[in-house]
């Protein structure tokens, strides 16, 4: 018996989330279910991967998560579960949501989800919420052991699991070139694809200044040098920082404000992070 | 032992719904307790009522739900314990939140809940945390097995419960009126009291138009054609689309959109919706 | 096995309370994990520690709670571990949280959270994430009894641990005098420092008329006489109300609406309210 994970773009204002939930209990009413997260932004395939990334190294093996951000919820787009690299599992529609966990965690295995022989009894009628009928059902009987992974469906190529488009850091002259992936919402923080070992390249040490520029397509929005900090309190309240974040790439932060805000900073490939060291 | 599911108005902000599921884990540790909502709007004792119905098919037989949402805390409206036809429990307060269960799942047999002798010991000074001390406590024992339904307090007659003004949808000339019951919030879809059994008598099938017209009181506010669509993939991002929605009744909606802020739709018994076929 | 009860002010949005319920059941699948709120507003630290004294009396002695409001992060401020008077522990950051439960409950014994023996194994980069690599690891080892109490680290003077300032609510010529100590968000209520014991002492039944006086530094906010009430229920809907909340102390309220945004009320020592029985 494994934990079972759940995350979506449900919300948890209506009762979408808690029918998941019963229907994993049907399955077997010992089974531990967990929520990721509910608060995915509608459709928002691009973050729903992120958060899968951000947490499911802290998982034990053999748990299941259940990914549904699913615009596409009755088209062809298939549906599948994969086994990862460290002996996990997640059940999801093959739209993009697999992507960094495709490239930063590696998948051993991928299969096509059966929806005929892996669909609640008597959901037929229901076109429209598979995260019931299909992913937590399907879920909740590979957590609980009544199917192998093998009984999902027919094995794939992991190669052809759908990735969105994904920008890598490089460094040039000694200039990092990054974009930022997606905003701490709360701290109002910037997090980046840059990757510590990538930033440790400048040679840079805790207490070095390093010169930022951020850009929106060709426009400059942010152009400024601040510390690298091994963590807020290094700084004053109201000040800037770069630091490493808590998944190992560089972040950058202003010590209990809103940078996001303070500069109106937005996620994406169009989001361009330059970072150089100050001699 | 059996899952206990707690709903209220109550948020997620403070402690409340916390102390709940403290008391719930000093009758017995080895509980397990979930949630179904506790985001319903203060006081809609409607929603309440509507999301009840909308999940408690699919917890297992035996599951406790309690439900809070209470206007009337410390009035003389009645506590009470309701075993409904599939055999699950609801423990509330008697204010109309049971309006759906009773009417669409059916109620068995309804007892009074006896709070002199269901009530957490020393809590009687607080007289405005019944959620903790009486209906989370009371839960708790029952779903554990501690109190049998006998024990709960005396039996009445389930025509007595209190329900709230409920329209039913009609068809009449192969034009159908309904109501506007719910907002799906998150993605602005408008779910209608039209079943899908009814909407089949207008002989529709998958990719026919339908005439909607949405009124709110005498006022006119929406009036167009849509394709009757098996899911949101059926048509473009944009686009508006009739479906069956996860409760097997008529919704309305805009492809990653939202119908809701689209047309300034309400809910309630004033916002009538009629559908026609178009030939 | 004693259950882990988790705070934060990180919100539920994206994967960080996920990663340590994740971490909790690498240390034993069996934990049992529950949630206080991770709502608190950034930074908050005293409302964090409301929180606890508001919740941590519904809870079975043995209880773990870890609270990770944390400003100070990667700062020399000491991470402890408190024995309660009620046989609970608290996990947290020593920078007030533990405030209410020193003044109110009383603590037993606090020692120092050794952070190089009680930290999540190679986690030793990342130094911004307490909560998950040392608050959530030392939680859960605690609470499934992988480590004994005394396995935390040295013992210290409980006198030591960091307080937030409280004003205390005094009673003078039958003049009662606190402050508003936090808001009941979601109804708008106050919720004042005033215990009903106090209160008592201007002889007050239910029924009874009080003058109310709020002011903010030396502006006056509200003066108005409303009835002391059993509970909502006992006066009309939209009518003023004083009341003994669930924490048994005074509280002020409009029934059904709130008082808080009807008056725009603050909260903290600055906001001061008198009471003063009317003959």
């Amino acid at each position: 018996m494994f934990p079972l994970i759940l995350q979506s773009d449900f919300g948890r204002a209506d009762g979408a989330v808690s029918a998941m939930y019963g229907v994993a209990n049907c399955v077997n009413p010992e089974i531990r279910i967990y929520d990721l997260t509910h608060d995915i932004p509608q459709y928002d395939i691009w973050e729903a991967s992120y958060r899968l990334i951000q947490t499911i190294n802290y998982w034990p093996k053999g748990s299941v998560f259940v990914s549904v951000v699913d615009p596409g919820v009755g088209s062809d787009r298939k549906s599948v579960v994969v086994k990862t690299n460290n002996d996990t599992f997640v059940v999801t529609p093959d739209n993009g949501t697999l992507t960094h966990i495709k490239r930063v965690l590696g998948i051993k295995e991928a299969r096509i989800l059966d929806e005929e022989i892996n669909r609640l009894p008597n959901s037929g009628e229901s076109y429209t919420f598979h995260g019931r009928d299909i992913y937590a059902f399907t879920g909740a009987r590979l957590a609980t052991g009544l199917i192998s992974f093998e009984q999902i469906g027919p094995s794939f190529d992991v190669e052809e699991i759908v990735e969105l488009p994904v920008a890598k850091a490089v460094i040039e002259n000694n200039v990092i070139t990054g974009t930022i992936d997606v905003l701490d919402v709360r701290y109002g923080s910037l997090w980046t694809n840059i990757p510590r070992k990538l930033f440790k390249q400048l040679d840079i040490s805790h207490g070095d200044r390093v010169e930022v520029v951020i850009s929106n397509n060709t426009r400059i929005v942010y152009s400024n040098i601040m510390v690298y900090a091994r963590s807020f309190a290094d700084v004053n309240v109201g000040e800037t920082l770069l630091y490493v974040n808590s998944l190992d790439c560089v972040a950058i932060a202003i010590n209990q404000g809103s940078f996001a805000k303070a500069y109106n900073i937005g996620t994406g490939i169009t989001w361009q992070i330059k970072l150089t060291k100050i001699a």
